[in-house]
């Protein structure tokens, strides 16, 4: 299928290598081959097998990989990923550009696995923000995706999310979204920030499709769910990787979007190990 | 100065706004004028205000900043990293832009000085490695030199690092390494990576220049170091996030290559407070 | 403000003069003076005027515009929309470039304001499609939107529309209405397209957001609003560009999508007049 | 081949899918297999078929197509165009982009044809002009081509053409002829815009190899030919798209150029429809 | 002017540092100021001092010239071309940039010059090939211009030119130029390669515009011009750098096409030397 | 393996044929089928076969070649370097790009196995510069390697040069070496250009690790050497080109860097000669 992250692969592998790798040049045989092991060295949510892949593909030189892992699957420590094995300097010059880019999207699907575990049996779901990696959107994207969890807005040019800045250029909360449904997309639905019981009602009576509670203690969301009785989805926000996700779960809102997901991303710890005897 | 940033922040731009700020463009008039302020609400290093700032020059429609830091200084919660005031179209436009490239920037630049901190009155020197974000090493690496610890190589390119694979592809240390004196580029060091005391007394006699100690306790470092006296520069490399980095340090080491500075970052949090009186 | 047509403006510049401007330069004093009116030909909504302006700033060599008019004016025949002057070269380099993506912009306008025109009274509004000209879709979507209409999705990326072979592959109206309730974002209405009044129930039912009545008759349609009674959007869709707008407008449909508006535009004639005496 | 071709084709899959496709990616399982049929819904000049298979082809994912048409056919209405079979996400992803450009193309190359049927068994030759779609002039021009006209120069770049403003600045037509024929490459020939049969004679003088006749009359032309008397090939150029070009080619001018070729162009409707069953 | 340029001293300073300039980073204050000189270390033709002055534009920072020459003018060893001042790093950054252009550019055009006196007197004109460097065409031709002489084609998109092997494919001259003159854009002239005495009159006989004669003895061009006797544009060709000009010159040919002008350039030495106490 | 010349040899293939090649378009039929030989027209090392190659690969068309010498071999006048077969428009739309590419490398390589041919015996070794052809560096420093001279820095950004103006800026070479030792990147070793014996004493007390003698007599670098007795690499540099490279080598130097490898190429003549009976 048409590779959406070819652009992304192909420039990190021009960082890393803009004029060739100069030690394998000098110290192994241009035919040389080699065998290894893509494997966990900590537990979590396996994304980007199918990157690393491809990231061999454009390197070329007949590489291949046997996957033991799909994309989403739940890894523990020590499981094989994948093995591989083809020529030597094609697999060194594709390594770190293969663990770069499934060590963040596997840290980034695992943290949101267990911001979703934590809200399990309850309504909510998890969602992302555009707190993401400058270039890498769409593979941060991906990897919340590829965890279960629902993506945010993608850019500015595909979500309308009315601010507070934006209520006081426009003259409030009901100018604003009226504003909004007159001339933004149909296909969009209207999201306001709010940071009151107040202002959550202006924007329940402007009609609007989605209402992000920022910054509320768990007491207000609980009221801003019961005054809301459906009429619009309730998303938590602020700060929400430090609060008990549990907890604001329970108040009844429809989503908690969490920036810790991709803007402070743990990589998930993987190995490509080398058979040496191979070599 | 020549902005060696530039492409990364046009891509990103281009990321958050393919094809326009839809709910500005249908909320705030396009002269309205705003102004607000960039405030830190953690403490840490600063890095990345002049990318900030020519984000917004970039972006265009006369934003100007005033700044009250710079790059590298000490910065504590609540203080004000800069003013910003213009355009409020403009400004929406490069806000999540600039801050998401200067909260990693300044990440990246606050956890080296806990690094370098940690070590402090001993040799031991800091640096990084090639565990970066894809498409944003230059930026990395930068925030690493702001905090004031020395980069390691920046790509496959420009530096020399024989691994355990390429030993055994050339037959050996000492093969590797003569051929690298032979064909690499007189310019660079050479780095041989070692696990063992054997090794080490391999690498040393076969002339590297620089020895990376992978994954040694810290009383295999210590008798490194004798064994070594001065012949060679070594770096202690290999998880060295999780470990004691005051006790690696007193080995008497040169340098600690730490992955996690730049691969598991976690974003100073800075925000962006517009003051709504004044839009 | 950030001008998100500049790669669209220096694309075109470079294909109309990849190696320079031949005649010109062996024809033309470098430093020769040129001053010139850019006048309608044919009445219209003009639309593009800023990017005119800006692919002379992009092509440098001091030239200023006095515009006449704004994006989204009603003009006629004769009517003066910009002066230009500045050097000659640097006019006639940028010539070609202005006047075809003003030309094509304000075709766009015009059409879509001939559009509106014809169900003006009603509730129905004109919408555009995806069938725009490859590599200008910001322009065409841009040019919809100054004449005052909205615009539907901008790519596939960013909106809902569940076509009939999405629905067989998913086993039905149903099942597909609800796998993208559950992992679309839920920022994005669902829309689904449907071709009879059996289908509409049925959408209705798994409770689609907007429904696109494809290639109904007036007949059909007026049912359809009847039976959707308010729960949904109504799209109606398919040749609409050669039916009577007024007559599918009056059955009380909420939106008119029409292909034409992008995929067969009528430039709208624009010249760009010397003044050879000033030369 | 090296297909030229592709830069857009990439660029209008990317605009067109800049992070996925959705509405797929949530309905249609991943290994789902479709087949459709392209079909002309009106009459025609069919071009760009290799253009189309050559977007499945960059899309991945196995999708075979069998062509039923060459470039430069004549179709009828409800003729198969081609035959299209693979995975269903890989045909959906690249379904608009085939289409939006082989329709473009198409409707540039039956209304060429179009033209060329109007002067058929005159001297008279079709050609287009500059004002081509922005990033598309490679397409249009091909489709001119591919109707069986010829091309006018491609860009400023390889072609001279002395207009007014140029006669101007440099100081009449012999001076600019002069002037091109000391400087330009001697590989092009020079023509020269004329509005006037005293412009003309002193063109013919001045040794111009192509005389432009701008929006002469009838009569004016048919004075020119006898004037020129062969010395000189004469281009009738200025709203020939509006002109009764059977007249204008009676005149016996040997070249008609038609702005509207390319810049108003009604696409050919030509349909993809699934085979729903085989989904 | 549009600085057609741009790409190329883009793509340059990039090349040349990729992530910044260490040395002057560790060495040189930020707001450091420099002054120079550069300097001809030996004569000819000055080409490339716009291209100089624009790398430093785009480099930024504040460094401004004084320019003593003009790109095309006579330069004797020793004299002053440009003076430099402003922000040392910034003049650091774009130096070897701007030297290797102008070093080549003028190269380019001292050799042109060099031939250009070669056949001073007679009617021959000096031409290039496509024998340019990969990237640097545009740099290439334009030096050529600059010197005076004047350019083939640009590149296989813009001119006809018919060698044996399209001869062979086509079934002979007479068939190649017929199907030239039909089919290919009448705005350019054709252009037959002939190695015989046969072969010439075979190309005149057909038509052609202009003839190459290739690798022909003074004495075959001789009769050549004689049978030509001005029906068409004759073009000696074919090792041409290692040649006398004059007596090819002498023949009668009307243009000496030369590959080394291009393929095998001597660059002309130009230093920037610093005034240290000025630093 | 992963082509890094990739991006190169498209941009050329661009530059060659942006709308393509309209000769053979006009007068080759597509399915024209040629053959030919790549023969080398004068002795001396072949570089660029590869490249050649790759470039027949991108152009597409089943060309294939049969490669008869591997790059660095040593070539004589009428060696067969490769045969190639396959479709003939392909053929002729790569040949160009194919023969600049590697006419440039082998001329490369030539002068640099030449200047190493001089120095043999000695312990000296050839080394090249920054003095390279604009966005061609990596192919120049391939050419220089395969011939088996070293590289120098490729960039800016991988190497630490000081000369005279950073000297200056940093208050003298001791300040200026300190400082690279304690912010530059360890992996890099320390050059400092020195013009007398008294800045070459300075520079060894500083520690510099390389020392670049520029444009010393052999007096004085003799002397250099002896002074220096291994406690630096030395490097002789400045207008080597134009001097007697054996008598600078025996002078006890270890390097010699010469700029006219790479900055006044002349390029080894290949022919790439058709079969036209096979045509």
């Amino acid at each position: 299928m048409y590779n959406e992250f070819d652009d992304i692969i192909l420039k990190t592998l021009q960082e890393d290598a803009p004029f060739g790798d100069i030690t394998t040049e000098v110290t192994v045989p241009k035919d040389a081959f080699a065998s290894g092991v893509f494997r966990a060295k900590e537990s979590g949510i396996i994304c980007g097998i199918d990157i690393a892949e491809r990231t061999f593909e454009l390197v070329g030189g007949e590489v291949s990989l046997i996957k033991h892992k799909t994309d989403g699957d739940c890894i523990e420590k020590g499981d094989i990923i994948a093995e591989i094995s083809g020529n030597a300097a094609s697999i060194l010059m594709g390594e770190r550009t293969a663990l770069n880019l499934m060590q963040r999207a596997s840290g980034i699907a695992t943290a949101t696995r267990k911001a979703m575990d934590a809200v399990e049996g309850t309504q909510a779901r998890i969602t992302d923000t555009r707190k993401t990696m400058p270039g890498l959107r769409k593979l941060d994207k991906y990897a919340v995706r590829t965890a279960g969890a629902v993506n945010h807005r993608f850019s500015l040019s595909d979500g309308i999310l009315i601010k507070d800045n934006h209520i006081a250029a426009a003259g409030g909360i009901a100018p604003a979204v009226r504003a909004a449904k007159r001339k933004a997309p149909h296909t969009l639905k209207i999201e306001v920030e709010v940071e009151s019981i107040d202002e959550l009602r202006e924007a329940l009576e402007a009609g609007a499709d989605i209402i992000m509670l920022d910054n509320m203690s768990c007491g207000l969301m609980r009221e801003s769910v019961k005054i809301t009785a459906g009429r619009a989805v309730l998303e938590a926000s602020g700060n929400m990787g430090e609060r008990d996700l549990a907890e604001v779960a329970a108040t009844g809102v429809d989503l908690i979007s969490i920036g810790g997901l991709t803007h402070s991303v743990k990589a998930l710890d993987i190995s490509l190990k080398f058979d040496l005897n191979k070599l």
